[in-house]
């Protein structure tokens, strides 16, 4: 670890190099040896730990129940729903050899989970008083991409939740929606201290074999937009290929309704990409595995009485999740680099003049802001000081996410808008294909979602001047 | 659901298809459409999901660390150490494509991530201050069993914990090993009411790859020994093959010494296989989704006031998981026979009578002795009644488990103990391979284990006359 230099680019100048530098020699990921595989280590493990169980017990107390199926699909079922494997096909890794044996069937390494579940679900459902089943599992999924990888934002793996509820009637299927893109919401702005907007995707860009998807869309720091969680509302085209029907009150056969909806590792890429500095990550302080780094400052013949003062100052953090850096051979200064890259967010000074004095310098990662707090008020004071952290990621995400979004009707303006300063488009749309790859083809802008709030609905698409049918994002995304 | 014929045979008469009845009629597994490979539905992961609760927290007491490593290993990688190739290419599931092109490299689907974890933790590990390195990861495997599958006991994809130390120390990795062992030990005793023997494994038995395998061996309800949780020493082994390797104090290069250890959900298939009776499932009440189940017994002309008295009554329970069941349309019996099924270990009745006495009966799953219990007194009595269950399943398994263990040294006897009576038999052996292969040659009983307590060594091997130097546990084994 020593003489490693940390990173090398400013994230203004070359912001993808700083994100591999920031995430890696934090020591958070490591490349795995399949190109677009990647370790994640404690530090950063520890956070999808904490959005997993955050998530999970949301889930919980609105009646989610979690299972465990099998993550090998065989071909026969991938193919059952035509829209679903044709966009999977191509990028489905298959299994065709079980030790020395030609299998006799392929085996799909599940890209989700939909046609596997609904084959065995339909033989769970029977009456409508099984419904609703609303089935999650935790797992991990496999989409062979053969773009260029980029650790959590585009791989060949990630981590997840795949929620598949089944219900008795379109209306409680729809009810789901807010609820779902509700928790995630908050727990994007609680815990991920991350902004989004949240809408409906195109026709054109929703969930191969859905009716209509959902999304929350996060804005990098480059100005290209990038999808995160999603709510995806099936209808009944899942249970009429899967025979997935039940016996209604009248004990008359109908076909169940579905929804299904994510969030994945992927966020946290948008997370270190958002919140980090030029000295490295900035791990909101509900994630970070230690909340308070505590380092002593000491000459060789002070040190044991300055370090066994620094373990007073963590005793007094209370619940807080603190260590105290206490190695030899490093100085100060070089630790407070070591802390910065890793994103823990408050650190505390602790030397000769502390233990005078009974006041501890206190420095928050972000605004590298100094306090000094008297030793009996510390448990609360950095409590309160990680809060304020955290509510100040939160608010310049917010503000940056929607500095980037140019309200616009003019189109030469808005092909200038994506070209010199990126970000969101938010424009009158007719709702017509064509327009949508008009603009993705001369622009390279996508739909990102169009805001579930329409109220600024008005005048014609800013493409084919048609009356318009919505107001959506345009921009380019990851 | 109605018409269910439950369990149609008895444990003691039929016990492998008793085991499929009990757990798939309780609607705890599904089989998927791969074979080998099945599901695990919400009452049952939700044991799954306590057990690997209650082990982590252990885990992050002592230090260990939790990641996420690629599901994916590139076939190089998985043929370094020889005889780990040797033992695992038989049953590895391989994919060969992604999308519609071949891979240039075959892909193992993890069968465990030694070789996958070592290769990228020998870059991580630098010097003695990285060490100890203690690392694990909750994840799926694969292993292409192509012997009968049977759900939980052998399949061909299980979730585990797998852990990975790296250790500066040979005396330090094998201080951890009654560390973890304790913890298994403890997770098995406290939440899955299971005993078992611990003890190390012979060579011939041991991890491949490794160096000395240590495990804990159960007994089943035919008198077939069944191998739990287990931690390996791997010594050098695998280090060197990796170039794992660190700086001592010294500055010198040295390699390092290693471990791993697993718990995996074919406890969970041991648990239904012990504790389960001619009507069902018996969970262990720290596992169990609902704890209680509260049954109203009502007619139509007083159904409203039981069903309310039914309410107040679960309230009653507390932090206790509850549910009261009002399903109209089944009768009280048929509800018993539900729950009973399901294995959910206390039935509070409430009907008129127990509304006028204010007095609830209880109903033990494993015995069921009805107990009268005053309403105001019913959460810490009915935890009581929990906590009694818990503790008299674990003693009548950990009977079983001893009764099933024959201490011999006579080997004709043996051979007649093993074909009639089964279980495990105590008896001196002289270490050597060819003694162990003739006894699995001539009786189909291997070495489940040397209990860790030799202190009843004495006499001379069981097969060939020689001086023991191990008493060992022969069974017939799954």
């Amino acid at each position: 670890m020593k003489g490693d230099k940390g990173i090398t680019v400013k994230k203004s100048q070359d912001f993808s190099q700083w994100y591999v530098d920031a995430i890696t020699k934090s020591e958070f990921i490591d490349y795995g040896p399949v190109s677009g595989m990647i370790a994640l280590r404690p530090d950063c493990y520890f956070i999808w730990e904490r959005v997993q169980a955050a998530t999970d017990e949301m889930f919980k107390k609105i009646g989610v129940t979690n299972t465990y199926f099998p993550l090998f699909i065989p071909e026969r079922l991938l193919k059952k729903e035509a829209e679903h494997i044709e966009h999977f096909s191509a990028e489905v890794a298959w299994v065709t050899h079980g030790g020395k044996s030609e299998l006799e069937e392929r085996l799909a390494v599940r890209p989700t989970s939909e046609t596997l579940m609904y084959e065995m679900v339909a033989k769970w459902v029977k009456s409508w008083r099984d419904l609703p089943m609303r089935l999650n599992q935790w797992n991990n999924v496999v989409r062979w991409e053969f773009k260029h990888p980029t650790p959590f934002i585009r791989g060949r793996e990630f981590l997840w939740n795949e929620g598949h509820s089944i219900y008795a009637s379109e209306k409680e299927t729809m009810e789901e929606r807010d609820q779902i893109l509700g928790i995630y919401h908050k727990v994007l702005k609680d815990y991920l201290a991350l902004p989004g907007i949240i809408g409906r995707k195109s026709e054109q860009e929703r969930f191969a074999g859905g009716i209509a998807s959902y999304s929350i869309e996060h804005m990098m720091p480059d100005g290209w937009a990038i999808q995160g969680p999603a709510w995806h509302y099936d209808g009944q085209k899942f249970a009429k290929v899967f025979e997935l029907s039940f016996l209604n009150k009248n004990e008359q056969k109908e076909l169940a309704w579905q929804s299904t909806y994510a969030i994945s590792t992927r966020e946290l890429g948008v997370m270190f990409a958002v919140h980090g500095d030029d000295k490295g990550l900035i791990v909101p302080p509900k994630l970070s595995r230690i909340q308070v780094i505590v380092v002593p400052i000491y000459k060789s013949e002070n040190s044991d009485k300055v370090v066994k003062f620094a373990k007073t100052v963590a005793s007094r953090l209370g619940s807080l999740r603190s260590h105290v850096d206490d190695r030899d051979g490093y100085s100060p200064g070089w630790k407070f680099n070591y802390w910065e890259l890793r994103g823990v967010p408050l650190r505390l000074e602790v030397g000769e003049k502390e233990m005078a004095s009974g006041r501890i310098v206190a420095c928050s990662r972000d605004t590298f802001e100094k306090v000094e707090i008297p030793v009996e008020e510390l448990e609360e004071r950095a409590a309160k000081l990680l809060d304020e952290l955290h509510e100040r990621i939160y608010k310049k995400a917010d503000r940056h996410l929607h500095s980037m979004i140019t309200k616009e009707n003019d189109y030469k303006k808005m092909r200038e808008i994506l070209e010199k300063k990126g970000g969101m488009v938010h424009a009158p749309w007719c709702g017509e294909n064509m327009c949508e790859d008009k603009i993705k083809e001369e622009t390279g802008a996508k739909i990102t979602n169009m805001p579930l709030d329409q109220s600024d609905l008005k005048g014609n698409c800013i493409y084919c001047g048609k009356k318009a049918k919505h107001m959506a994002n345009f921009a380019k995304s990851y």
